[in-house]
Parts: structure tokens; sequence; C-alpha cells
């Protein structure tokens, strides 16, 4: 195998799409690897895996030089095409004891092994025949454990639980994929909620919302509490009682904080807090959940398997948001999974951003089939832009995610997508440097 | 300001300097980051400052992107001279919205902004004349507590009790500053330890540091147990019962892992057990210090305050490890020294490495003048190498660090030290590779 990286970025800021409470002005770009089968090994040739990682803008840079520092150990390996390969590819990624010592497994060379691996998730799916959720679901228990890497988890979960989870789903995967194929899996959407719109925006959007068929929609908040208080009322009004509202702070707060202000936002009922703090904060997270009656959700930035492990040590979570790009690829997602399953806590991903409801869809999806084995209480995060960008965009209709069908991961950016907005070359960035200089 | 960025790597792994049971090859390497003052704003025109990421090789080059990505901040900015300053610029370097998503605070980017950050003191000690202990002795306690940032912290420590803290440890600052000049700072030294030696060099080396005066010692251990069972023995045997051995697993072990291996290792009285597991692992390190005799101790690898805090809230740490480099510099480490000193947990940095002595000496010295107050079960790591790249090199005599007397943060890097280690062209590296083709 070999592969490039290219550094694309879409101007999102001039809309204040995707506005939070942390990040005012993000432009939602990817570091995206083409991964290339050359005919080196077993057949394969000319096919291409594509991964990448979510940014919002600078830095997207240096993850792409990140990712580059892993072309060693991919050129010239034979394509994994089962979970033999794909174990050893993952392992050996995040493996290497030098590049481990900038993280260790975490923030931007974790995140760039991650988008090598999920990029052989897609190739190896595509060369199956099957959309990654099904070509996970089609693995046996066994070789499931064999993809997780346990250290570090041994204290919550061993290698045997593991193996008894996903034997205990086992029956059942049938049936739950025909139900998946015919029903899709629960979608919730956040494009009503960015802290950059202003209410009347925010009421028209979340009525659409709600006319769409979404029983679950998410307001940013954290910024002013007055604010957010005369904002989560004014979409109370517009949704009613049964439409769930959950808020999230993007880890605006300190605990304290996070305790007042869902305590003021608590007769507006939302459904759960994201990110009250520090993704990093464990403890935090349980003081926030046991000092205020609104659950917890977090996870998008939780940067590994140790973290999210502690999550439910600690009992500081009612939700568990995993990112398909933010820790090492479908490989530690699925020790998450796993992890999840064993304390019980529903698996409500993160997505949005530039391709992450792509990919994580196959995660819930593979979570229903043959690991939790439940839809209840779950839902994938939806956001409503930059799909267009997509071979195989992510597709929600009556507010669920459709299954899948096409192989691979859904991963593929279309070629006029990835020329259009190349940093800092792309003519995109062309035009808006033009505008910016002479203001036409 | 503006700045420049050097690959500069060691060739250490040649002679197993530095191999542990997680990182059996490492070159020593930094990604070395030239301040300059250059003339705009207030003085100081020509004046350097000098800061770095220690990493162990490989990735090297990633590190340097990240500071690059830094530049804009600086560029054109005045020199930080004084606490407002200092604060301003660790502010705006980790709160950048976009660069921030890339962490949230830890691994690349945010050791990139720690390397800039702690150039940018080291310049601003040089230009009061002081060493960075003592610029930082010199302020007052409302200065140093604006330096810090508090968010995440303040469920564990407020700025009003950092100020207490601060103005507790006011009165004796002269007497202690006049002790430290006179006596230095206990030191325990690393250099016997490393897993690839054999016994007899071992011995050699460990009877060599109790006769330099030092009074701790390091193993590392955490790759065959029955082989740390047998170099713990024969290095008890000789150095005797009064010299304290404290050793180290380099994330090594699972929980249980930890707990057996020390109770196998405990007979032969080791004074501490460094990173018995993953530095994330709050919880983790809480169950291995409830679970066997040995006193543990973390922190090169704990990526940030808020899991420090959490190291100290769980009470899952007997010693606080700080690096002078994991964190984005001096600022954030200080909210490390504060945290610590509430929860009256000693501070015994990690060092080593490429300059990280020469660094870290300078927070121990600040540490007891100003913070704790005290050096009783305080010693910072020795690791006898690379010093001589040092234009004001860590000086250790008799088991104590010599307090530095030179202006700045001792981190300039001799220019024929840089010139020879550039990778991959410096003169090293090419008489390496000519090495690897022809065998000579």
């Amino acid at each position: 195998m070999d592969f490039e990286v290219d550094d694309i970025r879409f101007p999102t800021s001039e809309h204040l799409d995707g506005s939070d409470a942390m990040n005012p002005d993000p432009d939602y770009s990817a570091a995206y690897v083409v991964l290339r089968a050359d005919g080196g090994g077993p057949g394969g040739a000319g096919e291409e895996g594509h991964g990448f990682c979510f940014t919002i803008g600078r830095g997207n840079d240096v993850m792409a030089a990140a990712i580059r520092a892993l072309r060693p150990y991919v050129v010239g390996r034979p394509v994994p095409r089962d979970a033999t390969g794909l174990a050893a590819l993952y392992r050996t990624l995040t493996h290497d004891s030098q590049l481990r010592w900038l993280g260790p497994e975490k923030g931007v060379m974790h995140m760039a092994a991650g988008a090598v691996v999920n990029a052989a998730w897609d190739l190896a799916a595509k060369l199956a025949g099957k959309p990654v959720w099904r070509f996970l679901a089609g693995m046996t228990p066994e070789e499931l454990v064999s993809l997780v890497d346990f250290r570090h988890l041994t204290d919550a979960l061993t290698p045997q639980e593991a193996l008894g989870i996903l034997r205990a789903a086992e029956p059942g995967r049938a049936e739950r994929t025909e139900r998946l194929l015919a029903e899709g899996y629960p979608a919730y959407t956040t494009s009503p909620g960015w802290l950059g719109y202003d209410d009347d925006k925010l009421v028209r959007l979340a009525e659409e919302a709600v006319a769409d068929g979404f029983t679950q929609i998410k307001l940013k908040v954290g910024a002013d509490l007055g604010d957010d208080v005369r904002r989560l009322a004014v979409a109370r009004r517009a949704v009613g009682p049964g439409i769930r509202i959950a808020v999230d702070a993007n880890q605006r707060w300190d605990v304290a904080d996070a305790v007042e202000w869902m305590k003021a936002l608590a007769p507006y009922d939302p459904y759960w807090i994201e990110e009250p703090t520090s993704p990093d904060d464990v403890l935090g997270h349980a003081a926030v959940r046991a000092g205020q009656p609104v659950k917890v959700a977090t996870g998008e930035h939780v940067a590994n398997r140790v973290v999210f492990k502690q999550l439910l040590q600690a009992g500081a979570v009612d939700f568990v948001q995993i990112d398909a790009a933010r820790v090492a690829g479908v490989n530690e997602n699925l020790a998450v999974l796993l992890l999840a399953a064993k304390y019980g806590v529903p698996v409500c991903p993160h997505a949005g951003g530039v391709g992450l409801c792509e990919l994580v869809q196959h995660l819930s999806m593979f979570d229903y089939v043959a690991v939790s084995g439940s839809r209840e209480d779950r839902v994938i995060e939806y956001v409503d832009h930059l799909h267009e960008h997509f071979a195989d965009p992510a597709v929600v209709e009556d507010g669920h995610y459709v299954a899948p069908r096409a192989p691979g991961f859904s991963a593929r950016m279309l070629p006029a997508s990835i020329a259009g907005h190349r940093y800092p070359q792309g003519p995109v960035w062309q035009a808006r440097r033009t505008h910016e200089e002479t203001g036409r």
C-alpha cells in the first residue's frame, strides 16, 4: 500500500454554522488520506481506502504532517483484508514507541493513526463488498475481540468479558440487520441550535426539525446564562413538551458553573448536558452528574479508550458520545462500544463536522447488530451540512439514518470537492483571498 | 518577536541509554525554538529566548510543524517582559479555538505551546538579568496567580486559595533563596537503571552513584518480573539499605499487573513505583496505590493540569512528577505546583532526555522558595547525558543540583551541537547514513 494526504478546508466560518461557546468561527476541515492498494501482496491493486481527521481549520496542516509521519509503516505493507490484518495495522500505528511519546495515545498523533486505520477499514470493506457496519457485523466474536487493544483496560473489561458480550448478541444479528435495513437508526439534529443563530432562526429551524421527523434537537449553551434560559425557553415553546432538547456547553464550564447553569435550565427539561467541562475531567463529570438533575453526556473530545473506561467506572456519564475520527479508528471505538455495553450505558455518537456523520453511522449500526443489541435511548447526531461533498453521503429520512448499502466506510470525498477546497492553493481559498484583498 | 524551529536529534539508541520497558531504542531529540526579540516594541532587540519540546526521535518533525503553526501568534508581538505579558502569551497560544481542537490541551499541539511559552520565559528572564527560578521567585503572589489558567481547576483550587498558599510562603523567600545558593537542591539518578544494561553495569553504576553522593537511584522495570526481582535484589545488595531505590514501569502494566509485580518487588524496599500504568488513568493509579504497599509516582506523561488535578483529588499519587516540556510551559507547571501544595503532595520532577534537567531545576527551586517552602521528600531526577550540548548545563555536585546563576532558563543549546545534530541533514546523521550504507 501507499497513501497521500491532502489539507482540505471548507470556509464554514462565513456563515457561523458550527459556532458554539468554545469555537466561535470554525472552518470545518479534513486532513484527508487516500490509501492505495498498489498490488504488492494479494489482490486489490488500484482500489482506494479513504479516511480523515476532522479539524476546525488552523492546524489541519499539523494533522497532515502527523499522518505523513505514519507513511513508513504503510508503504509496502500488504492490504489488510480481515481482522488479523486490521488488528496488526492498528497496533503498528499506535505502538511505535517513538511516535507514542507524542501522546501517548492522544491528540494529533493519535488522531493521525485513526485516519489511517479508518482508511484501511474503508479499503478492506470495499474489497469485501460490504459497508463497514456489515463487514464488522459479519466477523465472529473472536475476530472482533482480536481487533481490540486491551492494554490499560482489563481492570474494567477483559477479553473474556468482551467475548461474552459479543456472543450474547450473536443470535439476533440477522434479525437486527433486517430491521436496520428497513427502519434505519434514530437521529437527532443540532442544526437549529448553533450559538451564532438568532431566536427567529432557532425557532424556524426547530420547527422544521420536528416537521422532518426528528424527536430530539440540540442547542449550544454556555456563553451567557440569561441568553441560554431565553433560548431554551423559546425552543421549548416552539417544539412542545414531547420533543427532547439536549444542550451542549462544549467544555465551557468548571464544575460549579455547570451545576448552577443546569439548575437554571432544568425547568425547561433539557434531555442531557453535553461536555459540561473538560473532556479530561472524569471526576468533574461525575461531580456535575451528582450535583444537578440533568443527564450527562460526553465523548467527542475524549482522547482514548482509557478515559472512556474511567468515565464509565466513575459513573460519570449517562451517554457515551463516540467520535469516529478522534480516537485511533474503528479498532479503538470497538473497545469503547464494548466498555459501554459492559456498563450498560447507551452510545450516542457525536457527528457533524466534515464526514463524521458518514463514518459514525456505521459504528452505531454495528453496535446495534452485534454489541449492545439495542437502539433504545440511542441516537446519532446529525448536522445537515457538507454532505454534498461525499460520494456516498449519510441520508436521514423521517428522523432516521438510512443504513448505508454501498461497500466501504462512506468516507470518499468527491474529486471536485477535494480539488476545490485544497488549502491554501484551491480555488475556493484563492477566491477568498482575492475577495479579502480587493473587496470583490 | 519572531522565531525559528529546528529538528535536532541525538543518536542515543546506539548505546541503549534511555531504554525502558516501553521505549527500547530512543533517539533523544528536541524540536528547538529560537525566539528573537526583533526590536518591535520596547527594547531587547537581538536577545534570544530558547525553548524546546523533548521527543525520542520519530515525530520530532511533527512537533516542529506544530510549533510553526503558532508562529502567527508570535510574529510582531512585543517581547513579554513580566507576568502580564507572559500570561497573555500563554493564553493566546493555548486558547486559539481552532488549534485547541487538536488537543484540547494535550499531545503535540499542547507541547508545542509549551516550547514557545518556555522560550518566552527564557527571554524575559534574560532581559531581567535573572535565572528563571529567581525571576519567578521575585514576582508577587498576585502576579504569580495571574499567570495561571484556572479554567477547569476551581473545584480543586481557586485563585484565592492559590493566593493564600503563595502569601503563606512569602516571609521565608529570602532565607530559602540563600539556602538554595549555598546547598543546592537534592537530586536522584536514573543513570544506573536503564533496562538495556546488564547486571555488572548496573552494580558498577549504582556503586558510583552512591560514591557520588546520591541517596536515591532509580531502576527501570516492567519487561520481565523474574529479571526485575533479580535486578532489584542486585541493586539493593550493591547500595545497602540506606539508599532509596525507586522503580519505573513506564506505563507498561494494567492495574492487576502493577499490584502483583510490586508485591513481588516489595521485599527489596522500592521507594516508589513510577508510571505503573497509563498516564491518563487516574482511577487506575488510585487502585494501584490502594492495592500494594509501595508509594506511587507519576506525571512525566500527564497531559495537562486537569489530569494532575484529578490525580490529587483521587489520592492517586504520593509524588507529583512534573515535566518542564510536556505541558504548556512554566505557566501550566505553576498551576501544578500550586495544586500539589494545596494537597500537600511533594513534587519530584521528571528529567533527563535532552535539556529537561536544565529546565526543570528552575521549577523545583522556585517551588521551594515561593510555593511549598520545603525540600523534604523532594528530589529532582538527574540523568548524566547530553548536558555537554548546553551553554549553561545543569550541574550536580554531591547529589545536589547547584542553583543556576546565569540569566534565563538554562535552555540554550550550543551552536555546534545544533549544527551537528540537525535532522536529517546534519553531519552526525549524514555520517550515520553513510555508515549504514557502506559499513564504514
